[in-house]
């Protein structure tokens, strides 16, 4: 880049200053105008409006970590009911809590130090810890009651048909990621579905299921090739992330807007913390794309995207 | 802990949701119900604000990292100007770039990826880079010729003094550190302060300074001695945070509250990552104090730190 | 703990020193008396080998990360090779990588510095980039001839039988992870294996294919059912560290010895990171284990760990 | 980058594997065809030992985190001892911890699970806590009579000049840093002392004491001015990398060979974590440096190049 071309793309930091009658839409164009996260994050909040604004846009989502156990299934619903996600992927973690939830049991949390906590002591008293988030045992023999009762119609359909049929059963006027997305036709996939306490349930009580998790691969590609301007968002990282960039490969354009929130870095190699300009060397991500990759924990970046995009409705 | 103690200090995680109509004031609070760093970044809001309300806490504040250049200037003049801090004890780059930014430059920042810049190019274009903020070289110029002009009133005072004489020197209107610092009567400690561009300048020009960084250390060990309910907010970590802690070791209670926002970890036993609870070890941190220490990048969560406290005003 | 009790359990910290005649067994040991992770990373060291010495161990190892693009193909081959592990679970990527090496297909490195790597070019020049390893695109011309080929008997069997018909087809000779497995009779579990190029090209070529992920998920239930006394260790985290966890909870004893290796952290509150104290509370771990998480690359930790172990063969 | 450059620089990435009389040097080439850390460890051996070899080359060493706590002192004096570092910038810290060690105080470590620890439990016993090593408070006892009975030929000389002093009063047939520095003419800077407790006791007695920074200061500009081939080995960052940084602007050539060894990272924007390639921008590496940024944990790492560096002498 030459001299001038890189003084010309260069304009001043504005110092931060806030005052009590700002908004969210101040906050997050007033960081814009810093460096660093702040900056990324800021960045991430406009391209998602730029990704919702896009009506040809194919929004997709990959959800790993315990976003429901700490709280975020609200979250994860907004966003499906407000249509700012198109297809989700996530972790059958994630679904085996959100059923959980949706059935009435919670996730608990308190003021305790985590140094107060003892491992062995909670295994004794069946509460199982998620960092400083801990869940009784019990809401196990509940979805197994949920589980049991089930009559699926299909034992070798794919996941994501699965997925949809679980989500009918749910009850109604919940806040359940597995209903919303099933009113709202969202597809949800998940690759790894087997890697969960509810796969382990389903598989204990149908022996003979054999979800078929090859068309969901085929039909993730397919989703992917036909959309025209594909968008991601990443929570995280993980199966999710991998899942949807190797169907991007698939995609025309290959995906014209990225935004990552990980608290994963590039340099131990894996793909979780993997830039996203490197997605480009893969033809994973457009590269003219609209991206930021935002170093911070998921649940403090995404309700802050959040709010910003619900002022926009 | 026994099993009943133990589920009483339980409660319900609830799933967050959010409407427009939402304020800061919700948000932190909805976030308080969840876990992981949201819950950390909400419970730091509310032990800061308890901070402010407790008219007998002395307020310690570190700063550490490129927090003006990256635009965060504004944001610590407000928390001076507002009195939500007592006592700043920063670095000498965060002083260089104050009087920079005082004296009319500026930190700049763009639109482009960080792998399309060239730090031979830019080297060779006399521009710095922070991360991706970026300084031109002719900032030190500039702040050579403010040096040059100064009268040292006594060249074997305290840093702290030093800093306050400076404060006084620099132009009226202006979002410096140093002048609301010196106007409010807001001590700055810099423990490092030979470490910096300012203190080069200042060495180069005044070969017979000797500021006197006992007086300093022993200064602020008193202030820590006259506390009596002594509240700290350290930002990054490093020499800003052990200096402050190890004063805090001669206050009569030690820390009641203590809030740290860092990118840092424990596990590679570095003070900048060591947990509050470990700094109750050495009676730094009561041990019954309030305390937060949120993993997440201070260009995000103190913003919004500022912003909740800012409302109750 | 009582104050006596503790005390009991410290001995001092001996000053690390190194002779020029030092073997890894020495440096090892010397290690083990210091702290932070070169202590855990003694520790790990030991606990293998004590997971080796125990012939009713079985030891269960969790292999995420691009390993094989890095280099440590040969290293896990040599763990198989000399019976270290019993059952591997590991990532779709990896083993298309390790087909890749297998037909004679390279990932390469260079001195360059990352900055001067475009990834935009990259793309023009089909080479794709794993953080610092380049894969030229033709690489999955070779896999997809492979592919072509095979006569798969059973378009139901699960994943892990499938990979041993896999490893059988590659040629003799080789480092393989998939030949050597497939030799020893070492099962290979691979939970998100169409999260993997290796399967996208056998959906591609066998539109019937629907391996049966839930007979694997089941099948790793009963090898830990089976363990007398299982042992772990995790590399990276991801899929095959919560496969191998959820699969414990249903050993009679739950895992006596337990490494993990990893860059990844508790605070985010994703499994990956999670402390191998946490497991303790799901009845994954057992209370009594031996246990270190050691805060490493892998590919620093991990030849260092093969050749303690191999000078004890 | 034209293709074809790119494509000459790149070889074969060659699988790992280990032999039970392989050396460290064995160890060390084969990583170093490898990639992410490993490699990155390997470049650093290979550039360290270069540095020593290059007779013209002035090797400055930067040592943050509590690394004579966890047992490197006996590490750092062999470098002194062996002529692998010239000029040493560290913290009061590490001198604080390398008087206690020389005067027979021990660090402490031991079996017990980091949770198993409280520290509130360890105040009450007097034993400050540094992540996983122990420290007993009498320490500072012992520091405190050693101090008491100095007779400072000079109240006004440079921190530099005092820790010399320091060095020869303690006793021989040590490991002591301070002690090994002072004989063998080895600088050691420590640009923050006052933010230490051999400070603070120091301070505490000699109140008049005023020791000169700003010389230091000068000093280290003058000794980077001299050095025809700068090298640099920064371990962990904060202050000391900083403060090498800032005089090797002054060094005619900047430095030539540059290895850090951090668990920091830099998209938080702190100096600890910036790449070595940004340093190129400000002028303190050159821009044809060798240059190798490892991310690991230090006690790792650093006795793997100090055995590596041993087999060479």
């Amino acid at each position: 880049m030459s001299k001038k071309n890189f003084r010309d793309k260069l304009r001043k930091v504005k110092q931060f200053k806030i005052d009590k009658n700002n908004d969210i839409d101040d906050i997050i164009h007033s960081l814009e105008n810093t460096g660093f996260n702040a900056k990324r994050l800021a960045k991430g909040c406009e391209i998602y409006a730029q990704m919702i604004a896009d009506t040809k846009c194919t929004k997709f989502f990959g959800l790993a970590g315990a976003m429901v156990p700490v709280g975020m299934q609200g979250l994860i619903y907004q966003f499906i009911e407000e249509g700012f996600l198109d297809i989700l992927v996530t972790t059958g973690a994630n679904l085996t809590h959100d059923i959980a939830e949706t059935l009435g049991y919670h996730h608990l949390q308190g003021e305790m130090d985590l140094n107060q906590v003892d491992d062995v002591e909670l295994h004794e008293n069946e509460m199982n810890r998620i960092y400083d988030v801990f869940l009784p045992n019990n809401v196990y023999e509940g979805i197994e009651d949920f589980i049991s009762e089930l009559e699926i119609p299909d034992y070798n359909m794919p996941v994501s048909s699965f997925l949809k049929y679980l989500g009918k059963q749910l009850p109604q006027d919940s806040q359940s990621i597995l209903k919303i997305a099933a009113e709202k036709n969202v597809p949800i996939f998940c690759p790894a579905f087997t890697d969960s306490g509810l796969a382990l349930q389903l598989g204990f009580h149908f022996q003979k299921l054999n979800l078929n998790h090859f068309k969901d691969m085929l039909r993730m590609v397919d989703l992917a090739w036909d959309s025209k301007n594909a968008g991601v968002c990443i929570v995280g990282g993980g199966v999710p992330k991998n899942f949807i960039f190797q169907s991007l490969q698939f995609c025309p354009t290959s995906a014209k807007y990225a935004i990552q929130i990980t608290m994963d870095r590039p340099e131990p190699g894996g793909l979780s913390g993997a830039t996203l300009s490197e997605a480009m060397s893969w033809g994973k991500v457009n590269k003219d794309a609209k991206h930021s990759m935002i170093i911070s924990d998921a649940t403090i970046a995404l309700p802050i995207i959040l709010w910003y995009l619900k002022t926009r409705v």
